[in-house]
Parts: C-alpha cells; sequence; structure tokens
C-alpha cells in the first residue's frame, strides 16, 4: 500500500501539472481535491493486492499493480464526494465535506452567486475529474503490465455496479410503495453491487487478472468476495445502530438519524405487524435529527424485533460460503488459491466482518 | 457518422442487458441515458473523422475508428446532464432536462422526500455512468485498433480540458473581483478548454493518432482545432446575443437572460467607463429573467461599445489561422495534409464560425 501511495503521488502531481499549464487559478480547487484522494482506510487497495497474490505471482510487486491499486482511491474520491453532494452532508472524515469547504471559501472570498450552489458544482466538477483520471491511471497501470484486455471487464463492471448500487439506494429510500420484504431484498441488493462488489469482489478480481490468474481462481475470490463484502455491510449495519460512539466515531445511532435503508432496518420492520405501534414510531424517528436517548429507544425497539440476531446469523452465513470459497479445490482436491493468499484473505475478511469500528 | 450511431447502439444494448442483470428496476433511469445519449449534432465525433481522415488511412473507415467516435457522445452525455444540473436548467433541446423528467416522474409515483433532489441525485448518478461508459467504449475500440498507448495522451487531455474547462467557467461567474480586461482573458481560457479543446483540437488529435498519422500532421491539426475551436464558441457568444430567434431556436438575448460570461459580454464591459450608466445598466440586468424589449434594448447597448465588430474580426483571424495551419508544409514544400482532408475540415470549420443557428 506505501508503494501504492507513492504511484499516486506521482500520478496526481503529473496531473496538477497539467492543471496548472491549463490556468493556475484552478489549482485551489484541484489542490482540494488531491487533498482528499486516498486520505481513507485504502480497504480496495487492499483487496486488488490480496487479489494480485492470489494469482501466484511471486516476487515482489510490480510498480504497475500498485498503481492500479492506487486507481481504486481514485473511483473512491469521485463516489464520494458525488455522495456528499447528494446525500448534502456537512462533514467527511471529521472535516468539512469538499462542497461545505468549498461554499465557505467562496463566502470568505466575498464573490457573487449563491455559495451552496457554488460548492455543489465545483464538487461534482472535481468528482468527474477524479473518474477521468481514476480510468487514466488504470488504463496505463494495465497496459504497461500488458493486461489491459482480460482485466477491462472487471474494470467495468466494478464501476457500472457501483453506479447501479447508488441508484437501487437512491430507489429503496424514496419509493415508499414497496412491502417490507420487497424492502429487505432490494436493501441487500444494494449491498450486494454498492458495497460487496466494488470493495472486495471487483478489487480482489482485478488484482486476480492482472496478475493472470486461472478462471478457477478468480472464480474462488469473486464468490469469496461477494460473500465478505456483504458481510462486511452487515456488520457496518449493525455498527450505524448498536455501536459505541466512543470506538466507531460517529454519534450513537448515526444511521437512524440519517434515515439509511439499510438491511437491519428492513428486517425489523418486516418483523413487526403493520398495525404495531413500534413500526409507527420507527417510522416517525428514522432519518430526523434525534438525542442520545431516543437513539438509544430505538434501538431497543430494533433488538425487541430479533432483528439483529438475525443479522448476526446472515453474517455468519456469509463468513461459511466465503471460507468454503477460499477451501475450493481443482478435481485431484488441491485447493487453488495460495496458502499465503488465504491466510491474508481470512485475516482482511475477520478484520471487515468482526470489527467494532 | 451512421456507422458511429450503430456501434454506440450496439454497445448501450450490451450495458443496458448488463443492468437488467443487476436488477430490472434500474432500467427506467438507465433507460433516460440511453435515450439522452447522442441526440445532438455529433459535431465531436464528425471532427475524430475528419481526423481520421487526415491521417491518410485509405478504404472504408474501420468500425472501430466509428465506434470511439461515437464514446465522445457518451462523454458529451455526461456534460450536458451534469451541467443541467449545475445550471438548473429545465430545459434540453425543447424537452425537459433529464432531472426535471426524473424529478416529475419522482412526483407522478407518489414517492417520498424531495423530488427535485431526487431528481438532481439520479441525474448525477447517470452522467458518471456515461462518463464511465465513455472511457470503455473508448479503450476497446482503440486497444482493438491496435492505438490505445498513442491514443491515452489526447483522451486524457480532453477530460481533463473540458473539466477545467467547466471549472473556470464556474469560477468566472463567481469571482467579481476581477478587472474587466482580466474577465476577457478568463472567457478566452474558458473557450480554449471548455470549447475548442474538446469540441475540435482533441476529436481532431484523437482520431489522427487513431490512424497513426505522423506529428506534423496532428500538431497541423490540432492548430487548425485550437483556431477553429475558440471561433466558433465566439460565433455562438454573437448569436447568443444577436440571433433570430426564428432560426436558433432559443429566446432573443438567451446568453444574457442566463448571464453566461462570453468573450462578447467581457469585451463590452472593458470598452466602457466604470462611471458609465450603460455598465451599471448592463450589470443591473445580465442574468435575470427580461422581456424581449429589454433583451433587444440590451444588444443594442453591447452593439454600442463595437465589441461585436472586435468580436467579429477575432473570428476572422482565428479563421486565417486555421486555414494556414490547414496549409502547412513540410520542408518540401508539401502540404502535410491531404486534400481531401482540408478540403472537408474547410466545409467543417466555415459550417461552425459561419452559421445563424
Amino acid at each position: 500500500v506505501d508503494v501504492a501511495r507513492a504511484e499516486l503521488a506521482t500520478f496526481l502531481a503529473a496531473r496538477r501539472a497539467e492543471i496548472a499549464a491549463l490556468d493556475p487559478r484552478l489549482l485551489p480547487d484541484v489542490d482540494r481535491l488531491l487533498d482528499f484522494t486516498g486520505t481513507g482506510k485504502w480497504l480496495r487497495p487492499q483487496f486488488l493486492l490480496a487479489g494480485h497474490l492470489a494469482a501466484g505471482v511471486t516476487g515482489e510487486v510490480p510498480a504497475e499493480i500498485c498503481a492500479a491499486a492506487a486507481a481504486l482511491e481514485l473511483v473512491q474520491a469521485c463516489a464520494l464526494l458525488h455522495d456528499d453532494v447528494m446525500d448534502r452532508s456537512d462533514t467527511r472524515r471529521g472535516l468539512p465535506s469538499t462542497h461545505r469547504a468549498i461554499a465557505a471559501a467562496h463566502d470568505a472570498d466575498g464573490w457573487s452567486g449563491d455559495s451552496d450552489h457554488y460548492g455543489e458544482s465545483v464538487a461534482i466538477l472535481l468528482g468527474d475529474l477524479a473518474l477521468a483520471w481514476a480510468d487514466d491511471l488504470f488504463t496505463e497501470s494495465a497496459t504497461r503490465l500488458g493486461r489491459l484486455i482480460p482485466a477491462l471487464p472487471a474494470w467495468r463492471g466494478m464501476r457500472t455496479e457501483v453506479l447501479a448500487g447508488q441508484l437501487l439506494d437512491l430507489r429503496a429510500a424514496a419509493d415508499s410503495g414497496e412491502t417490507p420484504g420487497e424492502q429487505v431484498q432490494q436493501a441487500l441488493a444494494v449491498n450486494r453491487w454498492k458495497t460487496a462488489a466494488y470493495t472486495v469482489e471487483r478489487p480482489l478480481h482485478l488484482g486476480a487478472v492482472l496478475g493472470g490468474a486461472s478462471p478457477a481462481v478468480v472464480d474462488a475470490l469473486r464468490r469469496y468476495g461477494a460473500a465478505i463484502g456483504v458481510a462486511f455491510q452487515l456488520r457496518d449495519d449493525l455498527l450505524g445502530v448498536f455501536g459505541d460512539p466512543s470506538v466507531t466515531g460517529k454519534p450513537a445511532g448515526n444511521d437512524l438519524v440519517e434515515g439509511k435503508r439499510t438491511v437491519l432496518l428492513a428486517v425489523a420492520r418486516s418483523a413487526l405487524d403493520p398495525t404495531d405501534a413500534r413500526l409507527h414510531r420507527l417510522d416517525d424517528r428514522v432519518g430526523r435529527p434525534m438525542d442520545a436517548a431516543t437513539a438509544s429507544e430505538l434501538a431497543e425497539l430494533i433488538a425487541g424485533t430479533g432483528a439483529p440476531q438475525q443479522v448476526e446469523q446472515r453474517i455468519d452465513d456469509l463468513v461459511g460460503t466465503a471460507h468454503a470459497a477460499l477451501d475450493t479445490a481443482d478435481a485431484a482436491g488441491t485447493r487453488v488459491l495460495p496458502d499465503d493468499a488465504v491466510d491474508l484473505l481470512r485475516r482482511l475478511g475477520d478484520r471487515a466482518v468482526r470489527r467494532s469500528s
């Protein structure tokens, strides 16, 4: 990941020089994008590197693989910038969100027009720039490795899937005509495409094909990634309602305040009779600002439906599926994934699913 | 261009099938993107095909070149979808803009939440999808031609430049602290990157490198494209104030109503003394709804500053530069561009610069 960070820095320095040559007045805005990119946990690059290891390539990891891994952080920069505009979020990672910071600078400079709208517009364009640059970095790296053609379907799949998952998520929040059972299915589909495919399955797939993995290896990795990725999101759902704010760094019941359409909430709602007063209490409160007492009351209400146990059970089942995928054997009974990759993936998976923050 | 349309349709049908496999509930939104893409004049693909002709390739144009040309219409779909969100435009090409149409469907279906915000969010994601798919289509086509590596710098340059130009345009509208002279320079820089590079220079460049053109041909085409592209935008500026609504299809003085920061307006403002009442009249009125009488009064005011003649002169100079670029000769005195390409580019250029709509 350190090499990936260095590759990203080199790539972005070249893009910054191009922007400066076009018009240096653009640098303050573009520097916001540069400062923001790659400040997260580098989860997706880690899975790409694990996929590469699983391809059985020995020796030092080529710089081009690290560069391809870094490209995932540029896709993520686009996703977060556009998400924050769509969610109207004021903060990101404890700092003002990019569109808010730009709006504040607009105000401070006494510029004309609506500063909020200006901040959102600049953030949309910076997100577009990040997405375009992600493609540039990925395509260059894969081409230098001589592995572009086998990698393109995975790259295309990842971007289509995450955007489709986000569209589904918007729909889920807006379409109030669905039955509780349909809502559970819709929330699971959002997890599958917006989180699992984007965060785990496709990064593993990309690393594998860039390393020249066999179809059997790719298949085992993708099954593992799809299962662990959904389990990762289900753990997130539980932490979003029951997490300890001093550990998660987010307010108690954050998902409830934000009105996230999680599987946990959908399962809880589907467990309640339409006439149950608790259902109305939930629907009245979720998606609004609330004090800690209300957050804790709603958390208890959800716990009372048995939904958390159901979600925990689902996580256990998915971890079982994931571990079985890691143990996939060929016709001769030999495991298709190398031992070191299996060990790494077990560790990464456990960390994703058993965490408390 | 007909083959390019067919290539785009084939590509989008494959993407639609992928989306349907992910979740068929997404089809209504994705179909809006499909219906919208490529409904314009296909100006950029035409320049890409002209660039390919200029490379001196004889015989039928390969389908992959047409597919690469069609990819430009997907970039354009992203630009227009995001532009309409940023400009809060209600219409596009005489129909409701995409975010407005989605908001109206949200209302009609009785969905929950703010329908305007929902429409904007979906339009942002559909724009992202178009940008990602543009890359997929271009990369695939260039790879199949075996010309990806030489084409990548032009492809990267085009996307970076158009986004940089849009960022500059936002700045120009918001930064009220600049001198009239600085405003002219800023408006010219916006034209250079947002219009000229994106619409003419880089499409020609792409077509040329995909056809294996020599550096001399690429250089001549780019000089031609940069000049004609800026002239094209200056003609647009004049039509936006003095155009005949029955021919342009836009209301009289449309650019004045929208408050576009055109070179024409910047030149007019820089010609007026800071104490001139006409300057205040302009600054009071531009960027607001106005009746036809006011639009015509402001057009006369701008004409009175001599700005239109200056802009016409600039167009003539640029056309001269462009024609000189087409006549670029090598050391032996032979023109570097083939005759048929020169003829086509003269025609395309004249149409872009002499039009009345």
